[in-house]
């Protein structure tokens, strides 16, 4: 017997579910802008209560949010019923925060059975080059129901 | 005529008042716990409005805080007048941040006029081995009066 | 008066001196395939002399050369008179290098003058995903009469 | 029924036997200066086939034997049968490789059943600060009679 495919719908659904339990991604302001199989895109606004020394938006802030479309990105190709944990990124940031709008792209690099490796970048304001780069290794983790996606 | 060399008790303050300036780390609750040349520790405790789809601190406020350490550590050993940032950093985030309390260590491995590299590590509730760690490249900016530290 | 800009042809010859000078490149059997300002594609073979335990090409000699394809990326949108260094890279290894042939790619995500972050790919027998991906800083020294290229 | 405990002796073996398969390491002529559980040093010579295009040696061969020293640290605490892949590393090369003989050292920082992260460092001619920096995630794979250790 073959499992029946998850639907596009139904993956979609899980992301969301998953983000919604994150308190740090609602107390940021994050906005899920789109989910697709591989690929998720989340936004950020200017908040003055998250800056660094020179009144920019602050790179954890930044990381926070590529971290999680990159993890995102990568739930969306596991199996349900696989957990997502972070195992490792690197960011460069390339240019400072600036800006009101800043949109967050995670994208699956090559997906294994254990680990996901995800490409993340940051633009600001609609720029085409991103002001941040990251590039994260994902875990799935099977068989843990006492963790919830 | 040589440059009058700094105090510690200037560092420390010159470290202190950039830290103040972010308010990421004042939102965060972060405290500073201790300054020498060349190494950093900051502490931070767990808070509900701070946590990934498990109920653990999220990676992006442990991430945030120990890139604060490490980019402390370089500006203690940066030219008082020289502003810091963020050009990459890698992170390993070994174990969920279950705890309390977290303190994180910003360390440099080696300084050089433009490049400042440290290593950070994060412990959760007294632990020995770190939960998190992380290899950090900082910049020195000189001649930017319109940046303050 | 401005500076005459360096065409296309003086800049790929730049490049190709400053490999020609890296005897790493020539042990290793490295062919420069293709130089575009911000791009480079560099290919090598499997080579019985570079292998791991388990008889694939060695990551370091994967590293070695997708290091180098960023490398030159970076250069080629450098000034003439900057000298290239490796600052700090991230490569995942996402599966063996398995296979006879290996294209490696490096391509500038940012330039600022003193450092430039570029992304690598490193591909098999035509595979269209990659089994290696790198994420480099490369930093631009000015006035080092002292080193060539 | 109780596993037996591997001996250190036989632990060191399985090592000494890993890195004899690695033709890369023959090739670099690295040696293996010690093994303990967790901890690995190994050392290289300069050699005029390794070098960058400023006449030190290379960072892909610094790279190579860095990450050796990180993946036989992991390695050596994993369980006789496992096999170990590197997942993902950063290197920061701090210095050039300046000298004629350099140390490896790669020590595990937490090890779980499937990641095992370590830090590795390189020292050129006894100096006392690394000239290079590591931080690794290493896999462990378990039951893959095809590969050998």
């Amino acid at each position: 017997m073959t499992a029946i495919p998850e639907t596009a719908e139904a993956m979609r659904e899980r992301v969301r579910a998953s983000i919604a339990r994150q308190t740090m991604m609602t107390t940021l302001g994050v906005e899920l802008v789109s989910v697709e199989r591989g690929r998720v895109e989340l936004a950020l606004s200017h908040d003055g209560r998250f800056t660094q020394q020179h009144g920019f938006l602050h790179a954890g802030a930044v990381a926070a949010v590529l971290d999680s479309a990159c993890g995102y990105a990568a739930y969306s190709v596991m199996p349900p019923g696989a957990q997502v944990l972070t195992a490792t990124y690197t960011i460069n940031l390339l240019a400072p925060a600036s800006g009101q709008r800043f949109a967050m792209t995670g994208e699956v690099v090559r997906a294994g059975r254990t680990l996901v490796v995800c490409r993340g970048e940051a633009f600001a304001d609609g720029a085409e080059t991103p002001f941040a780069a990251m590039q994260a290794t994902m875990t799935a983790l099977y068989d843990r129901p006492d963790l919830s996606g």
